[in-house]
């Protein structure tokens, strides 16, 4: 079996693996990122598209920001719809200057994949069968098969960021993982358009039939959101149901101006809660969705994973060039603890917006109060304010 | 049948509608007031303790605010028990130098009685069998049994201060009236003891077995909370069981030196989210808990009648000294925003502390999140105070 070494084995080549193999790498330590899709797989999966500006930090340092800072667009505020109205929250007044930057995932990936070919990374693609072994022993290592034949990577550190069903997370004893999870009785369509979005920032609606999002990648570029019943197909969804439907659920006067077209992409995407503790066992680190999924309301997913990429870059660099394991040592209590503020947010604000079946009419109007409470107290949109744009790391 | 008559009829004579009488007789406003039970009754209820601001200064405005002056405790901040830690919520500081008094209901009440016989203010107890007639025709008028006489009261207008079994809401015909209910799956098992407080501040505790609010009346007279399944009965909880249990819901410290003694009240309240809309109909107009109902996490019961009672006090004054019905026709639509808000504050601080029988893990998780965010950000903190301090009239 060709066996080789590395200092840190990484799992997964979406943007947290990408990420974080590319800021070791700048740092001088070496990694393999293993990912089990082709690279035009991963391209083509449609995700987030809302940055915090810890997440747009990182990128940069890791050499792969110079694109997103060209293209991307820096969003002061968004917009909430509520009982006819469009309130705006102030981003940039109630996080002391802070803002969020639309760029896709798709393009953050794109750029992560080529700052790593233009260092000479290692990414190996459509790799099968990887198993995690030894990780509480001497010689922690994964086995795999690539190009048909039999691998082995021996590695100080094994970075689990190959998503929620992905092999790392499973890799930990039963025993040992204690994992939350809480379903939501929706999900979301959504729709890609080569169309101009409905207005220049995001507008999240509060409607009596369903949540609703207004969401952009650029100017040519739009994603709708629609809560739907987990029963409803996308295929059952005509483009022209789909106008007709987000047009119902948005004020007038953004439905009548808003730009139609067909559809280039459409899925439905169930919302879940879920983390999974201890997200370090022996060896082994988990990072992203392979340890935390939130809903997608408040964009926090991405966002959540990158917070874990900087915990390890800096426990990493701690552990190899300083020769010290405590930034390690506390990196799951330090990233949880974050991760269950990001959850508390998500789950907040996709209560907030979305209408659950079992909802009595008390529980509708105090989803209202809710909203004309946030809009009528300059601390809760600061506390709305300071989540949507990041918790500090 | 004896037939009088007076501006403003007013059923109910607890706090709400005794305060009212006396702030509108004081401003030359005639009121007679109508109670079912004794005034030894009325002032033998056990009820809340923890006074706005807004209310505090309603109450020296209708001149029965002296002895609350010389009694009552203005306390700063309150204490969260979690995870055995103890935080506070520093009120001066988060919101804007407001505090809350201390000082209990039947206190209030007795004080309000005093004013009102000081003033020769008319009020009939023990009154039965009240029929409102002609709300919304030229003659409102109110008819009951007094001393065994039919009676006959003509007024302008009736304000129903009745609570929320009372016979005003009721007269509002079912067509017109819209109510809304959240029932919640356990109570509060309540003991007063002539102990001294367990800390100088409240101290509301969130536990696995579930909630526990450590308040006081004063010095020498405390008063405890525990949740309950709605199923308990007070009289199978000895004072040992309730000690033990609540002690066991606190973290040790204060457990440790808290002074029991045998109970001098002990009874279970049921937790209800409750609101009627409209608040007017014709000549009727609800206060306090004949239109709401809050769970009395947060305290916003008796506070919550009181900004009620401001906006008739305003209204009536308008129209009676001035010839401006403006007040009187805003007043449903005033009040509702803010016992909504206040609605949604008790619900919240209600959902944040107590065990709910369905709550799974995740939801456990979500809840402490929910707290650890709380003690982490200046934004929350301050919502929370603005709101426990009460917000705008």
């Amino acid at each position: 079996m060709q066996t080789e070494s590395t200092q840190v084995a990484i799992i997964g080549g979406g943007p947290s693996g990408l990420l974080l193999s590319q800021l070791l790498h700048k740092a001088g330590i070496d990694t393999i990122v293993l990912e089990r899709q082709t690279r035009d797989y991963v391209l083509g999966r449609i995700r987030a598209g809302v940055l915090e500006t810890g997440f747009v930090e990182l990128l940069r340092k890791s050499g792969a920001g110079a694109r997103m800072d060209r293209e991307g667009e820096i969003h002061h505020g968004f917009h909430i719809a509520h009982q006819g109205r469009l309130d705006r929250i102030d981003l940039a007044r109630h996080a002391q200057g802070q803002t969020v930057m639309v760029y896709g995932q798709t393009e953050v990936t794109r750029d992560l994949y080529e700052a790593r070919d233009a260092m000479g990374g290692r990414v190996l693609h459509e790799v099968q069968d990887v198993v995690l072994h030894d990780l509480k022993g001497a010689q922690p290592h994964v086995t795999f098969i690539h190009d048909g034949a039999e691998r082995r990577i021996n590695a100080s550190f094994i970075v689990g960021a190959d998503g929620f069903h992905g092999v790392s997370r499973k890799s930990i004893p039963a025993d040992i993982l204690r994992e939350y999870e809480k379903v939501y009785p929706f999900g979301w369509l959504g729709i890609l358009s080569e169309t101009a979005p409905a207005a220049p920032e995001l507008i999240y609606a509060r409607h009596d039939r369903g949540f609703a999002l207004c969401s952009m990648r650029n100017s040519r570029l739009s994603r709708y959101y629609i809560q739907v019943p987990l029963s409803d197909k996308a295929e059952d969804w005509s483009d022209d149901a789909f106008w007709q439907e987000l047009k119902r659920r948005l004020p007038e006067a953004v439905a009548e101006q808003m730009e139609t077209g067909p559809s280039i992409e459409k899925s439905i995407a169930p919302l879940r809660s879920f983390v999974a503790e201890p997200m370090r066992y022996g060896a082994l680190f988990l990072a992203g969705d392979a340890a935390h999924i939130v809903p997608p309301t408040g964009a926090k997913g991405l966002n959540l994973a990158a917070s874990d990429i900087h915990y390890l870059y800096e426990g990493f660099a701690d552990y190899f060039l300083r020769g010290e394991a405590g930034g390690l040592d506390s990196y799951s209590a330090k990233a949880l603890a974050r991760v269950w503020k990001a959850e508390r947010f998500s789950w907040w604000m996709t209560s907030l917006l979305h209408r659950f079946p079992d909802m009595s009419p008390a529980d509708l109007r105090l989803q209202q109060a809710d909203l004309d409470y946030l809009f009528s107290s300059e601390a809760a949109q600061t506390s709305l304010a300071e989540n949507y744009v990041g918790l500090p790391y």
